[in-house]
């Protein structure tokens, strides 16, 4: 490689020393593909770093395309699910910089989220009969959109281990809520938003009897469901109200991802499944595996379902209430014409509207193509009538109304996303692999290959699921980026154990006639994420510090214990309660002793009453499982009983001046 | 910046045609610092992209050294504290990309620390009076020496916030043991290692009477007393033997960062104090604060202790148990010749010794040089004898019986960290700047510049605290690369709300004669981390899969319950106790059904007998709190009882193969 490189320093000089015409470039041709031109100039220590480091010309081009000098910001935020970590990953593209972990269903002390303040509050939401459940399986988050298109304004995450769901307000990018499905003990299909967000959807996973309540494995056809539910998504007070919200029962298939209908198929949502083989396992009793007796069937079903008439139906009353929230019985969908079913090859998974939402893409996981459902044709079949049902009595629309195209793209296809000249990218689990394709349709004229037509398979490093471009599932896919979410990242990265990172990796695709490449690899050595969504930045409009002193993030708004300036704080002893507020501003804290009894029931409000951007303070009480984050204005209240005599320190436990050591008190708790 | 290179582009052609001698590379004044020659060559399509995005020769430069290509991987490895979070985080260097998030303090479940496998046993090593502290405010990694150098196999953190110890494997990268501090109940001063590793130092920082019992703060002088704490460390069972441990009592002044001596200084400890004023704050009574009483002395005290002789003096028995670890007591300190002290200037924070040990460097919060002291003239006064003592009768060597030097830098020094060029870099953090400097004594010859001068300061973006460099703090630094840790990161990253990543940067110091260069910017979402160390990756020798199948992680041997076989999987009913011995492979479980009664107390092995590095396997139980990471050759077990009735599924939470979704269970629990 330094040979390689230094022939074309060499050929350059030759080459131009040669042209006396300075508006032509000289060009070389390395050999290697891609990048053969040149026409530019390196610095000479940046010539000669690359030399020494082995870089090739496509290194260097991938180096350009991603570094983000001092000071620049990344264009496009990522916003990617932190899989069992529980917690969402905010990331920069094209730099691949984390910016944020957000704490969702894991404790996360950086931020004070779970350690004694109003996140506890938030979590609590997310007890499973009443206990703790404090981690999550987070798997596909979806930024909330209007006309189809991302808003910036919320995020929200499902987590499939116990059924719940997460609200991000992304003015601070905390989360805000957490609500468990009180009917399913695991999802997958979520969370997935209508085009205007007026609900969030929650698909099922593996079937239970509704209410996750006891019933053996062989009365598995009769007492056990799917369920897909509907969270009503309240703007205004950035939560998901649940008196609005509604379920619709489904047959026990093992529905997992769905997809939003927008433009012209708004109101449809459409969910692939498997399982429809209804298998049980049992592999240690003779029984065919899982893995095995779930894919015996050819075909399993897409599930098409009207929510625009199921909420009308919700709202007529015709439903059930379970466990606190209104359930549409699979008998009351069939009758009322909302759930169709039409099959899908060999097990499906991913279904992805195109951006004008005329088709539906699924990939049939051991099938080579991708399947097109045309969202017209099955319309019309469902307008025409007459179609057969399944064992469970849903009406059936047969392939070949259904389908437009089938594409072969290679093994283990799963997701699919858009850009914005026509083409289409799937992931290629078994192939490891991204596969670009042409849409057809009214997308055909914007590509110059013929539709529904394979162009490229681009190699990525290794076992490729989810797949995210800018904007790429919404109304208005940006083009310019892919990401691969790599399962398996092998021989990629320096060993660091047994336990290896995943590997997000940057594909270019901006350049619509030329090959994809592979620009970057980002290890992810905290979780592996499922899903992500790529948001241009400028749609973001986060807060730089909060509105006014005394905020209550939680809430979003002025908390009324909060005090203003320093000579409001004040320690108030009512019988064995000791209520404090407190001020915490460069460098102390007031008051700096507080004195209790051992026993007493603590009540403290903390105010950062800075406006300065970044100036951001910690509480640690030491011994006391506290520690909250004071970002500039915000307001906290931490309560507890003083259990432990002795003394005790409390510290702020950001770096916020040069003094920031001799921030603290002293907690004394007399025996 | 447009116009700007495609002037090089234009001038190179142009200056190239005119050259008619192939050797004499062109060159071109950019106008730019550094980085002005050009000599090179660009991709035409990586010309394009630089000159669209902006980039400038510097940023050129940066881009390709730092840019690590998809396979290659980073020839340094930094271990660095993860703050408040708990955590540790790896960190490939040059490319700055997070590696692994190990948990430490908090749990964390994507490697299933703490959610019913083994790493519960390791988080309850932390509990604070029976009670959990599921956080730590982690501060000081520090790698294990052998002879002064990293020798690669463990590392130690403390939590500040607690007082507590952990201690890492970095055959799995994942924490054996953390031990809780039975006398203090915050440090500072930690983790730092004797040489050889003999024992690792936990230092303390704010005073409370030991075993932090009451005691009014009018009684501070009497009652509240400092400590550092020696913990002895068995590299055969990687483990803290707190039998093997003491600790040495000392005046209640708040000692801050130690560093151990080496080389000519090996034996002694150094550990910078301040609030010798002996302030206990109560601003909100009209006494100073924190921040002005405990920074009114011009001086403080580093403390210099003989740890070899505190050992002779511990195993001599001249201690006393206190909460079942043996203390030396501060007055059997003094008699024994075990402790001094000797003046350092305003506010002290940073004892770092150079790489032969012949110095102690301290940094002056406020004051603008550090403090360069000589061992051996500390020695010599030691020896000498005749010294003054202190309020508590500790022998205070005068500063100019202990002083090599002093050298002006800035505003804020904090910490020094040496390359191999007898080059010094300080963080100042009022300045926000790197400043290199250099040594004098043996190290004056390496250097061309004067001994103890200021040789360049380099604006970092913002308020650095800890810096790091290539194995900087041991016997043998490597030069090459600085990270100065700053932080706040204000304007240097896209804006994900109020709470900003702080923001590490490396920093170029390869060339010595040349001035230091900002490479990277680094945001750190996820945490304030305060020090970091950087090992050559080539001194790490981690397994890619565990040793043998049956593994269990914590005790790093073969778990007497592994099975290994799918066949010798069972379910084993006593009373109202169920054991389940399962394996794991892609993709099922073995059994796919477990069945109990509520309130069977169930206990759970679980073994993944894969050998295929990177096939790792999650157990996620629904509705329980479980998750477990099972990497290749790992046993885990889970204990609990069956407490909510119902039907649950247990899942694989890593996408192990394109039928991962269909590697499940059910957990039937019957009322």
């Amino acid at each position: 490689m330094r040979r390689f490189l230094s022939l074309i320093v060499v050929s350059l000089v030759l080459l131009a020393a040669c042209d006396s015409e300075p508006s032509s470039m000289p060009t070389v041709d390395t050999g290697a593909t891609g990048a053969t031109a040149v026409t530019g100039a390196l610095p000479s220590d940046a010539a000669a770093i690359a030399t020494e480091r082995g870089l090739s010309p496509d290194d260097i081009y991938a180096a350009l395309k991603t570094y983000t000098p001092s000071g620049k910001t990344d264009p496009y935020i990522m916003i990617s699910s932190g899989g069992q970590s529980g917690q969402v990953l905010v990331i920069g593209v094209p730099s691949m910089r984390i910016l944020k972990v957000i704490g969702v269903f894991t404790p996360e002390p950086w931020q004070g989220y779970g350690f004694g303040g109003s996140g506890d509050k938030v979590l609590a939401g997310g007890k499973v009969n009443d206990k703790d459940v404090l981690w999550g399986d987070t798997h596909h988050p979806s930024i909330s959109e209007t006309d189809g298109s991302y808003d910036g304004q919320f995020a929200f995450i499902n987590d499939k281990a116990n059924a719940r769901l997460a609200v991000i307000d992304l003015r601070d990018f905390s989360t805000k809520q957490i609500i468990k499905n009180p009917n399913a003990i695991n999802d997958h299909g979520g969370a997935f938003v209508t085009p205007n967000t007026e609900y969030v959807i929650e698909g099922p996973q593996y079937a239970s009897p509704i209410g996750w309540r006891y019933a053996p494995l062989d009365q598995y056809k009769d007492k056990y469901r799917g369920l897909i539910s509907f969270w009503a998504f309240d703007r205004t007070r950035g939560r998901v109200d649940v008196a609005k919200s509604f379920q619709i029962e489904l047959p026990p298939y093992w529905q997992d991802l769905c997809d939003a209908g927008k433009k012209v198929s708004d109101g449809w949502v459409f969910c692939n499944s498997f399982n429809t083989e209804l298998a049980t396992g049992g592999v240690e009793a003779g029984n065919p595996p899982y893995e095995a007796g779930t894919t015996k069937n050819d075909t399993d079903y897409l599930h098409i379902i009207n929510w625009k008439k199921a909420d009308a139906v919700f709202k007529a009353g015709k439903v059930e209430q379970i466990n606190g929230i209104a359930v549409i019985r699979m008998q009351t969908a069939i009758d009322e014409g909302l759930l169709y079913f039409t099959p899908e090859p060999k097990s499906p998974h991913g279904a992805d509207v195109t951006p004008g939402g005329e088709f539906v893409v699924v990939g049939g996981k051991l099938d080579p193509h991708v399947t097109i459902y045309s969202v017209s044709k099955m319309l019309a079949a469902i307008e025409a009538g007459g179609l057969q049902k399944d064992t469970y009595g849903v009406p059936v629309i047969p392939l070949d109304k259904a389908m437009e195209a089938q594409v072969e793209l290679g093994l283990g296809p799963l997701h699919t996303v858009y850009d914005d000249r026509g083409y289409a990218y799937t992931s290629l689990f078994l192939d490891s692999a991204v596969a670009r394709w042409t849409l057809g349709g009214p997308y055909a004229d914007k590509h110059p290959e013929k539709a529904w037509t394979l162009v490229q398979k681009l190699p990525v490093q290794y076992n490729i699921g989810h797949i995210a471009a800018v904007e790429g599932d919404t109304a208005t896919p940006g083009g310019q980026f892919v990401v691969a979410l790599n399962k398996w990242s092998i021989d990629r990265f320096a060993n660091v154990g047994p336990l290896l990172p995943q590997n997000f990796q940057l594909v270019d695709i901006a350049k619509g006639g030329e090959q994809m490449k592979v620009l970057y690899d980002m290890p992810i050595g905290m979780a592996e994420p499922h899903y992500a969504q790529i948001i241009k930045a400028d749609r973001l409009k986060p807060y730089e510090v909060y509105p006014e002193v005394g905020w209550d993030a939680e809430q979003m708004k002025v908390d009324p214990n909060a005090i203003t300036k320093a000579d409001q704080a004040k320690v108030v002893r009512e019988g064995n309660q000791v209520e404090v507020w407190m001020t915490v501003v460069r460098s102390h804290f007031v008051p700096e002793q507080v004195k209790v009894k051992q026993g007493d029931h603590v009540i403290w409000h903390l105010t950062n009453i800075e406006r300065t951007r970044d100036a951001t303070h910690g509480f640690a009480l030491s011994g006391y499982n506290i520690n909250l984050s004071l970002e500039p204005g915000k307001t906290e209240t931490i309560e507890f009983d003083a259990v432990l005599p002795g003394t005790f320190t409390y510290y702020c436990t950001e770096f916020c001046s040069a003094l920031h050591l001799e921030m603290l008190g002293y907690f004394l708790v007399e025996p």
